[in-house]
């Protein structure tokens, strides 16, 4: 994929004509135009271009270059300079987090795409086909990103809280295992890492809605609003999930404690059983000169059967009070 | 169930007349009038109509069709937008929950009501029939549905607070069981999602209270402050049956665990007990030649008899010491 | 006991006569005379006799009827509603609440008690007895009953503080029962209680310290700081026994696992012991024809003392490292 | 120790005379002296004539002669009312608590001490030697206690530090005991109990800095700053120590278990090796005609032997899977 | 190392002179300079004569010279004394803590180490190869050391999450060990540790960006937002690593009651396999004169043969069983 992903002009919501790096400058001088220009893990040769351009500040483009930040809202003169982070589910366990900075100033905007994000083309789609929403400039391009990004976390939630579910699953029906408790680590693990992307979302959207900032019209401040409403559910959900997870693992632990008290019964009962024949032969097999029914031709069956007896009887007891 | 339950012009307090949604904005003409539209599950085509005759956002809009939001308060232009949740215990263990938007305007007031939620003409004949309230607008008809909503919150909580004491009862009474302790999972997950619905009342209620809102007069504030009383009753109420059920979670562990040491207490002392006749016999099996008291009638018999008496002098030792 | 407990008018301190509900409008006329009613449990015939002498708000006139409320400080015009939830220790470890609801205004007081509180005589007569403060208006007289309640908050504390040390007593010194953690349960149970009966309270402390209500002069605030620090007591007090309760829990925890260890050392340690006699004679009663010393006339006893005499080793030894 | 300890009149930082208390109005009537009272459990009668001579409130003075008042700052008029508790560690193990009490108003300060607390002698005496702080005036006499009063928690904090050093060597080399648990559960009680002495510091060190307060010179704002700053060490010491508590609470636990799962294995295995000559003598107890090597002169020693063999070799395969 | 390690100044950027510590008042008098002096471990008497020159507050100097302070920034008049603390993770076990203090005037920057930081030469280096940014003054040369002393955190944070990985890989892979539970409260012990360096960071760094101070160019604010920025995200890891620890821990637990439940149903298992062999022996060690088989010459084998059997056909079943 190359670095420069698009760099297009536009007046009145309609895309007016892809411009150069070079010749943004240009473009801009019609004061009605702004300019939305598509980056993906560009090299630092390309943000110093973009940085001339729109004179950006350093520590902005350091940090769009070397990428791994926090999700942040900073306002540098004129310009906003947002990082978020994407994720995306990609098998049912495995959660890919990408980055996406952006730059907005009056009359442009640009995205810096890195990691394993997807490609904002369909958002590009979207936006150009409904200009009397473009037209509201580059603060409604940020918005439509921002929508796409966090409408992404949703699938990855529900994939989690799918997770917490087969926990369930195992720990109630199953015996308890070293999986199900691994599984549980792994899945707090990724917790805490969506609840790090998507926390400071909510920061970042009370920020643009509340603050005067004037690369961003006002009238798209209900629009910010309703993604600090998904990112509050969002964020919700995983609470959710989290304290329901401490609350699975503290029933695991309690399970596994009575399947253990379980195994003691258990093995209590059977010993008590074994212990009548044992005890019963022991007695048989003293040297006592008279012992009882020695002589008799069927006395080995009928100990034998009467010791049978008693065991049958114990098991019974022990099946009727839950010791079996 | 019909999409549009209700669509009645109000003045003074009295029902005037059923007007068609298309006529609404005539009947707006009346400067003393206001209209009280009740929905259920509408489609789009409905909502358009709606959102046309009050020129409502897009965003609310969506939000009233899509359904699946969490509580919330927001105000585009003049034209308040809530959403709140419903909830209803079905059977003992079974809560179904609803969902209920309202816009609130000057002279209107629209009820959007989606899944299992009581419908509202109970709270519509208890507010023709207090006229002097009913005068106060469309604000005072958003306290009443509020009210009734929140005021269903009540039995709800109190199914979950029985049902702690089932847990309790059981936990204290019988023996420790995996179906307590699932239970209490449940119970967990249950109290999680009451909470999840409820919470966000207080933000929302506190709001009505301090916000000066045009559609909404000062008279109805003290009203609003009531449920927000009502709503802290709820939310105390499910914490307070939240942490009482993580020290039931712990009291039931700690119980798992004695009765485990007391299943290894007995376990031990039978064993001790079952230990005499073996270790006696054993003796007695030796094959030495003089062996005391082998040639004796009673020999056997007297054996037999010394070793129950060692045992049951243990037994009663272990019963007093608290082994058995 | 009569629903109208008492219906006086005080000037400059003094009490000036009993007047009747219905003519208290009569007294209010003289400029400088204050009116304290107390009522017990009063009908809502009685109620409503008061909302119309005093013009009280309905919702407020409600709550009062109903009882049943969350501690709570409410102003209607320049009327104060507050509601307290009143404690008492019946025995050592029951706790009995009522509820007390005020309305202050400027020159009047009404006190209606509901549930098995006390009754407020006795702070009438020590006001009485200090006709300079009490001088100061209703706003002392409010002050005055707080402080009953917020004192009789002290005993009920510190029997649940007694509670916990008996608790503490049992886990350490006894052993492990099942009666413990139920007590501990029931401890926590009533902490809860009584701190959701006091958290309220600072609130609405600081809020009659910090707010300017005509219907309370400002001399008296110094007072209702004072209640507003005891409350903080008596909250840090309960803060504190939860804290210990808790640690409690899991040091009794921590000690039904010790125990349990104990009684598998000690099993294991006889079973070692008794798994010596059963060796030794399942040598001798092998069917060899040669075996060592059979033909020994004291070989019998020879043996039992020898294996007596290793018992008797191992015993000691597992004593000394601790296994019995 | 009497109940008057100290009664003198200062200006420009030196000790001019000692007063009685009976005539501090007149030492006051030089505008530039400031009087300093120190006073020990000081009796009623006392407490009234310090109340007259400066004009203290009621509720003031009635703390500072009960005592048992939780830290605390109090404006009434222009005189400063401040609570402290004093710390003292006795024993190693043993803290003993103290209150001291000041109203500080522009030319006075007046010392209440309670309890086991050390006396203030000390501190007169270094602020008599450095008179160009001591011309501060009364409000670097409070710091100056408040400093000595501070730095005496930070030995009591280091002996529960050293505490919990003590208790984590007994955990992770000794084994098990109940004496560590109690030991843990003790230190956790008076940890609550500093925390709960010094955490309103903080409250009283700000508001001390933030407000203005007439009677307090600006210039010794830094100088309450500074004791803020160690109070909140001190905090942050009681607070580190109490979440390593914690965790050593649940270590210790974990070892217990781990401790119970060794005594059940080394149990598993003897009883393992104990099974081999049972059942090796058990058969060659069984009474067949034609038992294998039976006449055999040595016989009985080669099983004998046999069976020794295979319990040695048990015991090195037990030995070397950890099972021993 | 010497104690005055660097006393130079600068302007526009670029170095001038080095200066004497006692002639720094005339250097100063040229309005565009300032001077940044390096301090190690100073004396008490070079600490005075700095005092001396920029009129520095005598607790600031007390502090600088006591060191084991906690992070904070204080400002006395127009001069900022900031104290950090400085990490190094010696070993990979092993972090080693030292502490820097700062003096900033408008024209001065005196840097204090202490303990085992690294020198600041490098920095040094490096703010004289930008001079345009230098120039900004002594605020840049403070950003610098910050941004150095904040940097050097990620290894050490970096360590502590190895460390833990290392602990989950022998949680999860070997068996429960008390080296393993050591290691777990260690690392509490050092991320509580660094915790408590790290966290008063963010108070320092945003009251630097908030509030107006003369002595920082208000061009530097980006920058310190910059630190701000990096110091939460080492706040983010150390909380994460926290919270997944006490998962960790508490997976530990399960895993070791799960593998004492495997002790127990293993030993459960052989206990019922040798039971057999036990009985067996016993019946046929039973003294009656009619044996089944016992003068069949095979008889022996037979009987061994079949116990044999048996014994190998419940081993079968409890291993498909799970208790083997």
């Amino acid at each position: 994929m190359k670095e420069i992903v698009n760099c297009v002009a536009y007046a009145d919501g309609q895309r007016r004509a892809d411009v150069e790096l070079n010749k943004v400058h240009e473009a801009l001088k019609n004061s009605g135009q702004f300019v939305w220009i598509g980056l993906h893990e560009p090299s630092e040769n390309v943000l110093q271009r973009v940085q001339e351009e729109f004179n950006l500040h350093d520590l902005a483009i350091e940090d769009a270059h070397r990428a791994h930040q926090r999700p942040k809202i900073e306002l540098y003169g004129d310009t906003l300079f947002i990082v978020l982070r994407t994720a995306q589910a990609i098998q049912q366990n495995h959660i890919e987090f990408g980055e996406t900075h952006f730059f907005v100033g009056k009359n442009f905007i640009v995205i810096v795409r890195h990691g394993s994000s997807v490609a904002y083309t369909e958002v590009r789609a979207r936006c150009e086909a409904t200009p009397e929403l473009l037209s509201k400039g580059p603060g409604f391009v940020l918005y439509a990103i921002m929508d796409f990004i966090v409408d992404r976390y949703f699938p990855v939630v529900h994939g989690l809280e799918t997770e917490l579910e087969t926990i369930e699953e195992k720990i109630f029906n199953d015996r308890p295992s070293r999986e199900t408790t691994e599984q549980i680590y792994q899945l707090k693990r990724e917790l805490l890492e969506v609840k790090r992307a998507v926390s400071p979302l909510m920061e970042i959207c009370s920020r643009l809605v509340r603050f005067d900032i004037k690369s961003i019209s006002s009238e798209t401040q209900p629009y910010f609003r309703d993604i600090h409403d998904h990112v509050m559910r969002i964020n919700e959900m995983v609470d959710n999930t989290r304290e329901l997870l401490n609350t699975a693992l503290e029933a695991n632990f309690s399970l596994i404690s009575i399947s253990q008290n379980d195994t003691s019964k258990k093995f209590a009962g059977w010993a008590a059983i074994f212990a009548v024949p044992t005890m019963v032969a022991g007695f048989w097999g003293m040297n006592f000169r008279f012992l009882p029914e020695t002589d008799w031709q069927y006395g080995f069956y009928t100990v034998i059967l009467g010791t049978a007896g008693v065991c049958s009887l114990l098991y019974f007891l022990f099946r009727r009070s839950g010791w079996l």
